[in-house]
């Protein structure tokens, strides 16, 4: 699974019939690559998360058939970003 | 899914069978990488657009039989491209 | 899909079983990279041809069984490459 | 499959439902890119692991349908990394 | 089918079930990126060989139930390797 910052929302009126229910949003790399993923946990901006992708991101969504290959799987409580470099998370 | 935009149709007379009736298009990433998608939307040139890869790419399709491994799900309503770096989308 | 161009021919005796009756082409990416796709519409060196990997890879040969994870889908018609970077297609 | 050095322990308070009692790690690749992994194995920090992702990181769970693109199988015996070139191991 | 070169054999006590008797090689990309792979051919060290990924790298072992996301499906025949840039195979 892949660690990516939540961005913003993705607003996109013209879709696949599929997608149409789910909450999606633009996530960036620590490289600054964008891309979407479903969001079945609801992630505010500015949260670092990990997505799993292929097959297993239709299966983190609660409707299986959506179409999808990028979903938020879960919020990570603590991470540091340093200077071109993530840190590894601390427990406090 | 990745943000990729519209450059063009593709044109292609010899293909396997199974893909005769796909609208194809050729789409760039925001690095300039080039690559062709399935489009069941109508996705005009010069559009930004998201893509679902692997087999995401088949059930996006209102056949899914269809052999591709990239389709576009969705037009982007809004997306700002500044000088090397994609912005975030606004709503207004 | 991507775009690759057909170099070769892959010579290769030693084989996995289910991969026997395959033809095999080497093929190059605008950047140099190569790698090698089962062919099932016999594209001719130099030639640009678009690419479909995973699990579509295998539904794009005649016989769906066929152990490859990169399969050519088409040739595609006109394709001009300027100096690092590959122009879009225009048809006349 | 990939070669990656264990990091740390992820903490995620928030998952999606099928994830709650896989432990989670997070790994750093020879070029310093973290991900996240499933541990069947009990991998310690420091150690160095080969990864499968893909639907191949579900069946190498106990519970195939575990929510998952990345699972470590295998902790390697003896890694020599050297400035900034892995070594091959060595059989002593 | 990507191709890389072996390098030597993978030494792992401690797998998860499903591995236990697969052959595994350490390979290097042109590149030198490392990674693992199942060995159903019997490739040996220094040789070129080309490898299948994801689904189609269980399909490929004699055991399609093996955990493995990557797997040797040919050895080649010819393969010469210049500077910085891996040349075109012939045949003699």
């Amino acid at each position: 699974m892949e660690i990516l910052r939540v961005v913003d929302e993705l607003v996109c009126t013209r879709r696949v019939p599929g997608m149409q229910l789910c909450a999606l949003r633009v996530l960036e790399s620590a490289q600054g690559a964008l891309s979407v993923a479903t969001d079945p946990v609801g992630a505010p901006a500015g949260k670092w998360v990990f997505v799993t992708a292929g097959s297993a991101a239709r299966l983190a969504m609660k409707d299986a058939t959506t179409i999808t290959d990028l979903t938020i799987c879960g919020i990570i409580d603590r991470w540091e970003e340093e200077a071109g470099n993530i840190g590894t998370m601390q427990n406090s």
